[in-house]
Formats: C-alpha cells, structure tokens, sequence
C-alpha cells in the first residue's frame, strides 16, 4: 500500500511529544500591559478581597431588607433619609432601622445596611422621608466585599494564556507585574539550489523562498519568536553548519525543504550527525505533509519539513503547533479547537490508512450555515492556501466524504 | 415593560453603522515582514507568473507521457536517458520521442517533454536506458509556468486581513512591500470618582481601574492601537477636557464609566456638547450591556460604556468591534464567527424584547462534544469572565433555553 511504511499520523505526534518530554521555558517577569496573550509561569492568587468592600450597584437609598418587606406602590414604607454616600469615599454613616441614605452606583455600602433601593422605585416625599415602593431580599442590589474575589484565591493557573479580561482581573487586584513563560524561539532553515530571497529577480528554474515567510506568521500565532537564519545551498557542510548554528540560538529548528527523494537523506543524515538521539521518524501516512522529517538534537526539536506550501500548513498545525505550545508553556489552557461545522459541497475520495487534509473555502449560506468547498489542485501551490479559510481532516479509516456530509473546518 | 424605551442591538448597531459611513482611514507602505494581520490597502495582482518555469514535483525522469501509454510492469517501455537537469539551473536540453532526462523534485521541465515519471516507477537498465513501468498522463508530476498564479491574476483584495500563507504568497511573487491600511486609534478614558490605577493602594470605597485594561486586549485583538487618557473624575469640565483631547489624537474615543444615572446625563451632555451630531442613543435593550450610549461627534464615533466589565465585553463584541474593523478597513474578509456548537448544561430564562448575552464556561466532553455551563453572577463581577470562555446569545425574541438544547458560543 501506498502509504504502509510511513507512520500514522496521531503516532508520530505521541512519538515527538514523549521524546521531548517538558521543555517548557523560563520565566520573565513583565508589565501587565504587555501580557496579552502570554502564557502565565506562575498560579496567581488574590491578596486582597475584591471588590473589598459592600458596594452598591445601582443609583438609590442604602437601607435595612426588613424594613421594606410588603411594601408597594399601594402600600408604601417611610424611611429618614439621614445622609448620602460620595463616590469613592469612606463613609461613617450607620444605618438603623427605619432610616435609609443616598448612595450613587459603585459607592460604598453604609454601615447597617444590606440592601438598596432604586430611585425609580422611590418617592421622596420631603428633604429627610423617602417612600419605599418595593420590597427587597438582603444582598439586593449590592456586590458583597469579597463576592468577586476572595483574598487567597486562585485566579489564574501557571499555564494559561491571557485574554483581555484576565489582565482586567488582575489590575483590579492590583497585580501590575506577573510572571511569563520566555517566548520559543524557533529558527527556520531555507534550504534548496533554486530558492532565492522574496527581494530577487528570479532566473528561469529558481523560486523565491516562501516558506520562511508563511512559517513566520504561523510561529508568531503561536507565541513563538522566529529566528531565519537564510536560505542555504543543498551541501551537506554549509546545511550543517547552519544547523549546528541554529541549534545554538533557539529551542525548535526547522529545515524547510530538502526532504525530497534526491537530498532528503542529506537532511537526515544531518540531524543524526549533529546529535542524539537524531531522527525520531521521516515520513507521516498524511498528505500532504508525507515526507516530514522529526527529530531531536540535543533536548531540541528539529523538523525537516517538505518544501511544498500547503504541506508545511499541514504539517505545522499537526506536529510542530503541539511541539511549540509544549515549550511556550500552554498547560491549563483549555485547547478549545477553533473549528466551524460546514457541509461538503462536492464528494471527495480519500485512501485508505492516510490521513488526508483538505483546503476548503466557506461560504455562508442565507441560514447561516456553511458550505465548504474543497480546492483541489497540487500541494505545491500556494493560492490554494491563499484562497482556503480552513481545512477539513479526513481519517486514515475513512475512505472519503460525499457531497452534503458534515465536516468540522479547522479555521486558520 | 423592562426593555421598552431602549433600542433593539440589531437597530443600533445598524444605525452606528450608517451613521459613521466610510472611515478607513490612509493607508502605508511597509515591508511584508510586518505585515501579519493587517489589512490590505491595495488589490494585489501578479506582476509575474508562478512559478514561472514548468516544475517538476517528483524526483524521476522527465519525457513525453504518450511513449509511456500502455507501459507496465509486465510490459515496460525504454527509454533513452540523454541528460540530467540541475536544481535552479535553466536547461538546454530537449526531450524528443523516446528520450528522457533525469530531473529533480522542483528542477525545470525541459524543453519537449510533459511529464514526469516517479524514479520508483522506472529500473535503470544502464547509463543511457531506462524502464518505464507505469503510464503517465500529460502533465502529471508537473506544475505548468502559471499554474499557481498567472501573470496579472488577482491575488487578494483590497480589504484582506493578512495571513500567513498570503504574505508567502507575496513573497512567492517577490512583492516584498504592501500598501496597508493605518490602524485605527482608540483612546480609552476612565471615569469615576472611585476609580484608582491598578497600581495604586486602595482606601475603602475605591476600586481600580480595570476596564481599561481589558479594553486595551479587545482593541489589539481587532488590529486597533490603544492610548489610555487616564482616570479622570467625574466632573463635565474635566471630562469635556479629556475628551476633546481624546478626540483630537484618535478615530474612535471610549468613555468607560459614567453612563449610570448619577452621571449619565453628564456623558451624553459632554458629548453633545462637543460636536454634532451628538449622541445617536442611549440604551439597548441587552444584558448586561443596558446603558450603553453611542455617538458621533465631527465623525468620529464615540461611545459611554457601562463600568461593569461584563458589559464592557458584551458591548465591546456587539458595536465597538464592527466600528474598529470598519475603520480599520476590513472590507473583503470573510467574517467567519469564531463559534462552536455545544449543549448548555442548565435551563436559562430570559424576557422577550432582550437579548441576553449568558457568559459560558466549556466542558469537552468524551465524544469531543462541547457542554456548555452558564455562568451566573452578576455582571459587574470580572471573575465570571475569567472563568468564561466565550458567550451565548438568547435573542430578543426568546423566552430562554432548556437543558440540553445546543447553542451556538462565540469564543473570546
């Protein structure tokens, strides 16, 4: 068969993920501001209770519940009115039974009371009686010291990204520093005699390097720091060396091309050269993405990656997303897949015991559902990328989709 | 009825909408590196095609698919074999009837031949003669000169936000530098006589400044540049100073804080005051998200948030959003809502004429399913975000949802 003596895919990616081990980086104290969608090194608990005392939520009288059981339009309680609370202020005021005072959305709760009235639901009467129109259960209308937070408690775990409202939370605790894991710095190796650089004339049978530029965005969506170290020729001394180069600055090495028939034992012989335990495996039942190369030099995780676009999308998500998020600390973030339910537009085959990825575009349709469209044609061109919101993960039991089927897209 | 005098959300943010028009703003020249997420300012067309020479995607021999009609491994056909190609080198060479050249993974098609046969489909006999064992059809194991872009093809439109493998597919064509449009500018001022720094102590009856924080991770997510005014008390002239500043550096300005009844009035006085035509409306009927009041002052929209941080998100989602990616020029993106489908765990009741945005943590569950848990607590709580990962919408004209039913959840 077609794909036997490559390895399935789920496999290869259990094979990387236990040679690794835990590479998670060290830490770095920084700013809040700067922590959006950073990766928390530390458990974060709360010094303090929040908001840190009784504070009324909306624009009326602090009063006693008690007092205003029963009361109604048609029924109204009396209360004195005896003060006011300022925002942002300490008040001395104490409330008794009977009496009630003034309090804006946010000030603080008077001593006494447990409860506040709207002022929709009042009538003031004179300077000093208010008519109370509602009853109101104790807690009505008032966030208790601690009720959004209690001092001691854990707010974030070590290995969360953060999203604007956990950043939000912790200047509300008065949290202005915090400690992140160091970004992964992951190298990327253009290899190739025809690649030239984006900035070249190209001659006939040259192809300017794609690759390190798609490479770049899919690193820096996933937190990484990319590092390109140039476009090399297919020797064996000038790869190495850039290798062994490579290796010394960053956590993840990436070889793009060079795993191709004619030097892709060039590629591996490399990595076995320059450390233990080398290569893990070449070749995943997965297409496109079948000639990838994963190894480890020295605790780090070097890829060799096949030099067609669509395949280094494929191969990125499935393999090296996981490898980068090991080392960049994701371990309480829930992995929730950034995925939409669409249905098939056209029927597609798929072998038996190989993972097929297909490009789709959406469209969305009048019901608001969507459609997907497979793009076909080769994995070498990248305006099949271009064009493609998603892809759709077909399984190595499955031999294929039929028009109308349900798929899950993967959205880039 | 509770809802009765404020706007439907669909209404005003129609009306938001239409208000402002068209305010991309310039656009700049900047380098493709750079150029991740932001939004296209220009079409882009193909000054070249791609690859621009007949690539040939197997490493094997290059020939003439119809000497190969017929051939098998029981029944091969030879071939003579007169040369080899080079990695990035032009060729001379021609391929003539029964005649094949040696060729590279990614080499230059010679002159004469169609197609390439895979080494693993061929036996070399000797030197010069080589077994063909399969049959080729023309074309196969090749990408033509244009077949992944042709010279003046539209590559993306203006309008596009920038991905990975569309800066590839520049750097592909050697376009190394784009036209973008600027990012929109987003001041943020904090109102409140209670409200402190995140970095400040506080006294009883103060708290500080969170939206701000959380406001400045929602603009960055939608490609916005954040400039926090500051803390400003709350007084109309101080405010209308703040504001008029704000105006002056910035395309959208957010007051956060003030729109509750104590103040409420003092915001919309402020913004109409300051420039025509003022305040376009006060209050939607959502929750949270209530007293949300937008405006249009000298064009540019600006908007009184609620202090509550839950609706801060909510009506951040809902109107600031479409507001920062109409300036900020989305135009041709395809707007796929990052949403799951789950089932929600409890029954949830809700008024008709409101729509009800419920916070919800995700459970995956054995299957790869999602539950859904709802959330309660009151919206001035920033935890109930924390423990969120992203929201569901009860529309308008629903009465709740029962345990069980599936949701659609948009994801922070």
């Amino acid at each position: 068969m077609f794909d036997k003596d490559y390895k399935k895919p789920e496999e290869a990616l259990k094979l990387i993920l236990k040679s690794i081990g835990d590479l998670t980086k060290d830490s770095e104290t920084i700013p809040i501001e700067e922590a959006y969608q950073r990766i928390l090194a530390e458990d974060i608990h709360s010094s303090e209770d929040l908001p840190g005392f009784d504070r009324c939520t909306v624009d009326g009288y602090a009063l006693i519940a008690t007092d205003t059981f029963g009361a109604k339009d048609t029924n109204p309680v009396y209360l004195e009115a005896i003060g006011e609370v300022f925002m942002g202020e300490e008040t001395n005021l104490r409330v008794n039974r009977g009496q009630c005072v003034k309090i804006p959305t946010g000030g603080m709760l008077p001593d006494g009371a447990d409860a506040v009235i709207m002022f929709e639901h009042t009538q003031q009467i004179s300077e000093n009686l208010i008519e109370v129109l509602r009853s109101l259960s104790v807690g009505e209308n008032v966030i208790s010291r601690d009720e959004d937070i209690k001092k001691g408690e854990l707010i974030l775990k070590k290995g969360s990204q953060l999203r604007s409202q956990d950043i939000g939370a912790f200047a509300g605790l008065g949290i202005t520093n915090i400690s992140v894991f160091k970004k992964p710095i992951v190298s990327i190796i253009s290899t190739g005699d025809e690649i030239v650089p984006a900035s070249s004339p190209i001659k006939i049978g040259q192809v300017r390097d794609i690759n390190s530029y798609s490479l770049d965005g899919l690193i820096r969506q996933r937190g990484g720091i990319t590092k390109k170290i140039g476009i090399i020729k297919d020797n064996y001394d000038e790869i190495k060396r850039a290798f062994s180069y490579a290796l010394s600055i960053s956590d993840i090495v990436l070889i793009s091309g060079g795993t191709s028939a004619g030097v892709k034992d060039m590629t591996s012989r490399i990595i076995n050269d320059t450390g233990k335990p080398g290569v893990l495996f070449h070749g995943v039942a997965m297409k496109p993405g079948k000639p990838l190369i994963a190894g480890l030099v020295d605790s780090k995780p070097v890829f060799g990656l096949p030099g067609h676009p669509s395949a280094i999308f494929v191969s990125f998500d499935k393999f090296i997303r996981p490898v980068i998020e090991n080392i960049a600390g994701y371990k309480s973030t829930k992995n929730i897949d950034r995925t939409i339910k669409a249905s098939i537009s056209k029927s597609i085959a798929s072998s038996m015991g190989r993972e097929d990825h297909i490009r789709v575009s959406l469209e969305k349709k009048s019901d608001g559902t969507y459609l997907a469209h497979p793009i076909f044609g080769k994995s070498g061109l990248i305006t099949t990328l271009v064009s493609a919101d998603g892809i759709v993960i077909i399984d190595e039991d499955s031999l294929g989709l039929d028009a109308g089927d349900e798929v899950t897209v993967r959205l880039f």
